[in-house]
């Protein structure tokens, strides 16, 4: 039973996934089909990059994740399909796989992008604005169902991609960046645990607040506190214990974090 | 493996459709669910109807469509099931399926209506307030599972229509209205783009802007433009180029959009 | 085909939820999965606890039902699995399940609680801050699967239990609260209809407005009035008709409601 899941920017006020959903249906009726978001900001590019990095490590071999992040729906974009590790990913080449393809590459795994150019694969009419349903879908549909990448279109090597927000290495430390900020309001950095390794003395400053030091587990500290810890992926996050470190720094995604650092 | 979609005003905060869920999939344990929206607005059958219309042609035949927006639950509002050309329809009689029956009557497809009485598909004890779960999920699992309709009750072909908005033709071209207003604060009109063939100026008219021309997309005029595009369903809609045409008119759904044209 | 049902409070907004199914459906792929809601308020564990409570009567058999609203993750707190009844359940030890455990006590169902230990049954790597993608959903996925609980860990006989809120008995009728606020802005009361049984006049008092008997459906009544009916699961709802009870009269989950009867 293959899975394919769904990431876009469409919110879930509208019918539009249904349609997705149902187009794939028709083609793989047996598909295990599962909602990653769909409160991608809208046209945000480099939010579905981090969102549809952060899941794709957690889903079984061949599992196909069809992204619908598509500001330039009806220009001369491409269409891709690819496959990175044992992994398959359908949607618009904007950049959005920037992430995963520079993990890839870290790992040394193999890599595979074709520009969707077969119209037997696609539905028989192609709108201008919803390529999500008329291209993508049936597609990732397909590949479910083990059609071969070859099979698909021309392959390619120069697919886009986006400069990412990196840490920047100051005289004193770091200066991290907040890429996810979740419900809680808690605060990921990018800034992966392994760059405080053998410290003696960590400091974080952002908004006016200061930070000391990064404990085990937010049970360490007293509700109201605010904490630093590693996060489920190994990156640093910033909490409140019991509350909301976004409402009460008034912080978001893009925002700076000095980080302080004695040996 | 049958396809039960499931379109409500229930809203994802508690648990209802959890429930239709749970109980459907105790009927039919294979069937594939899909949320249409959860979002219609409270009570309001026209918003559903609109959405269900939209979302229908793209599943497959014998697809089944549970819709529960029902401000007349407890009352002696009929429940029913319909068949309309290939797909299957469960909810309370109140005119949501109006849009449909008319895109079937203009299709010429055949259609079924039957008022749902035999209580061995209902559950057990029916709430006055809940028949979404009590009687329209248990219906359209055993719909799924292949259970006739004449099974279900009596036939009959009165079903509730609503005299839905349409545009008006003027002396200078159309009054159209604002149907749907998605995610991106894109407007779609009720005006069909075969109703603007042949012309050669065209000028949209609301919330004092005016907006000149049908482009073929949103890439061919620059961000922050106010353009006009043919929709994914062949509809006109208006829309801000990487922004919301609606935050910035201040509009919503109903409002009045004037279409000048010349011949 | 097992079902696994999921419910947390991390909101729809980022990819965690996803991630978790990823997980489960490495483990268990034939599954069916069902949201019951992501939108527990923030570390609200009753708010959870009457969700769960709510949904899972409607689920069949053997369904594994998994809560994720963790205040304790990384601290000394257990992680649990429960038979209850025929149906499993997973999650942190912290009181969730009480409502379930008191409904089973009087129905005089079986239970049986284990303390996870057993590692074999987990992600190989235990981060700690998200028990729920690395200890909770490949434990769902194995009961799915059908390991049995005595191999997941050791029994344990104290799960942690709350104080669950109750109507309190008065001199002239009954102090009950408010438990659900849905989102039509019906009221939910923690008092069972069955309390009311034989009253000749049924007086409701909250936040100012008076509420005179329980009338049998919503459209007895005209659109704006206040009404008490009896609820789909059997207790007192004060409602608006084809309006919002909650705005009107500003109240919330928790609010008292003053019930005056005379026999």
């Amino acid at each position: 039973m293959s899975i394919i899941t769904i990431t876009t920017d469409f919110g879930s006020k509208n019918e539009f996934v249904s349609v997705m959903k149902g187009v794939i249906l028709g083609i793989s009726p047996a598909v295990q089909l599962v909602d990653v978001t769909h409160a991608i900001a809208p046209q945000n590019i480099l939010d579905g990059a981090f969102a549809v990095w952060r899941a794709t490590p957690f889903f079984p071999a061949h599992t196909v994740h069809l992204f619908v992040v598509d500001p330039g729906v009806g220009t001369s974009r491409r269409p891709i399909a690819a496959r990175i590790g044992s992994q398959y990913f359908v949607g618009p080449d904007n950049g959005l796989l920037t992430p995963i393809i520079e993990s890839a590459e870290q790992a040394g795994s193999e890599m595979e992008f074709i520009h969707l150019e077969n119209a037997k694969y696609f539905l028989p009419v192609i709108s201008r604005t919803f390529h999500g349903r008329d291209i993508f879908s049936p597609v990732a549909a397909h590949i479910a169902n083990g059609v071969a990448l070859a099979e698909l279109g021309t392959r390619i090597s120069d697919p886009v991609r986006l400069a990412l927000p990196k840490p920047i290495k100051t005289e004193t430390g770091w200066t991290a960046h907040i890429t996810v900020v979740d419900v809680f309001g808690n605060l990921t950095l990018d800034l992966p645990s392994s760059a405080l390794q053998n410290q003696t003395s960590i400091l974080f400053r952002l908004s006016g607040a200061e930070i000391s030091g990064v404990v085990d587990s937010y049970g360490q500290r007293s509700p109201g506190d605010l904490v630093a810890v590693v996060d489920s992926e190994g990156f640093i996050e910033i909490a409140e214990v019991n509350g909301s470190a976004a409402k009460r720094l008034n912080v978001n995604v893009g925002d700076m974090v000095e980080v302080i650092l004695s040996v």
